[in-house]
């Protein structure tokens, strides 16, 4: 039986496209655009972090053909980063809790 | 502003877990946790493939350490690769009803 969880992964591609169709190619996030993004959507983990460059460097991470804008496949990379260090939290704290 | 969506990753390591604690390390899928998650949360995906091997197929693709087991960041590289392809098939859409 289901979880009944959110499809795999129709709200990534939902927020991507939600920023990438606000200035030039609506199929790429320009630095403008992965800026807003972080800034709406990951409020906390911005927060955290005091480095004023901390935009330039994940655009420049994530921007591997070096057109300066983020593609989908490139922005998928940003979002299984996420993923996998959110789990890393996750699981301490859930062995924490059991020991 | 926020699109609203769920936080980023929060639904993929809910849905992990929600399959792994079934039996075994809690911490990783066996291959029937992984079965019983793609047929129940991927029930589209799985019906469009005739392959009586595909599900071992897939697990032996994740399982990037051979241990018979899928962890969490061999997991993430599915859900990555089942968005890319997600996309690709929602952009196509996109720019056929465009021009």
């Amino acid at each position: 039986m289901s979880t009944g969880s959110p499809t795999f992964s129709v709200n990534h591609i939902w927020i991507f496209y939600h920023y990438s169709g606000k200035e030039g190619d609506r199929y790429k996030l320009s630095k403008g655009e992965l800026k807003e993004l972080l800034t709406s959507e990951l409020t906390d983990f911005l927060s955290g972090h005091k480095d004023p460059l901390l935009i330039d460097k994940i655009m420049n991470d994530l921007d591997s053909n070096k057109d300066n804008e983020v593609d989908f496949n490139e922005f998928v990379i940003l979002v299984a980063a996420l993923t996998v260090a959110c789990n890393d939290f996750f699981e301490e704290q859930l062995k924490k809790e059991r020991f």
